[in-house]
């Protein structure tokens, strides 16, 4: 799906930089109306600083769009982030209805959606959004080669 | 692993009644030190009340005692839920790095640990904890019964 990653993705992984800077793991994340593709939230990972083991991007934007709509569910929205969910947030995603699922890097080791669990393809997941992976992958995974070649 | 629920299951199982008696479907958890027993954290399903798809039980105890340690792994915890979790909730577990798992009622429809994706049974799943099922676990199914016979 490379190379030119859409204007939103190129925000995702402008949070997921900006959570790198953080000491964080980089991953971003979008959520926008699907209709309007406005942005309801933007995030990147905050499990170091919040100390929330549950606080990766894709959860922070569902839960502070699902505050702003005032619903749990979010049926007429679009998620964006860097990398392929992993299995917790792909679960959340079925449970907040969200319609398409757009991702950049693809994640062998802890994915959830083409990888380990693939959470939506599960007979009882109630809710399959429409998927795309593979988006702007290229500068997605380099975001995260750069932090993780940095540690060592 | 009938008829006699613990005490902190009874504890949970108070608190997926509050869950119910505010028109959530009912499930409660506690969190507690693994060595003493203390209780960390302790709440029902708020899914409906924050308008949060991410505000299962299981999930606020995780947040709310990683909030009060300080650190988002919790290595040294013990959780107790009313129901098996759901894939969400299992993938939060093992994020979190939960010693051991106790539940109630079995899933078949919705959970994500004896069932649907196993979670903790992928190769990639990174911390499988210890899992006890059916601690009382009729009277977390009743509790569950009764408030979807009063739906219709």
């Amino acid at each position: 799906m490379d190379p030119t990653p859409n204007p939103i993705m190129e925000q995702a992984l402008a949070e997921a930089e900006a959570a790198g800077k953080r000491g964080e793991v980089p991953v971003g994340a979008v959520l926008v109306a699907a209709q309007t593709n406005e942005v309801l939230a933007a995030a990147g990972n905050r499990v170091e600083e919040l100390g929330d083991p549950t606080a990766h991007a894709e959860i922070l934007v569902i839960r502070e769009a699902a505050a702003r709509l005032g619903a749990p569910r979010l049926a007429d929205c679009d998620l964006i982030v860097t990398l392929e969910p992993c299995p917790m947030c792909a679960a959340a995603i079925s449970l907040a209805r969200i319609r398409r699922l757009t991702f950049g890097a693809y994640d062998p080791k802890g994915g959830g959606v083409d990888h380990g669990p693939r959470i939506f393809d599960q007979s009882t997941c109630h809710h399959r959004p429409e998927v795309v992976g593979g988006v702007g992958e290229t500068a997605c995974r380099e975001v995260l080669q750069a932090f993780f070649r940095d540690l060592r």
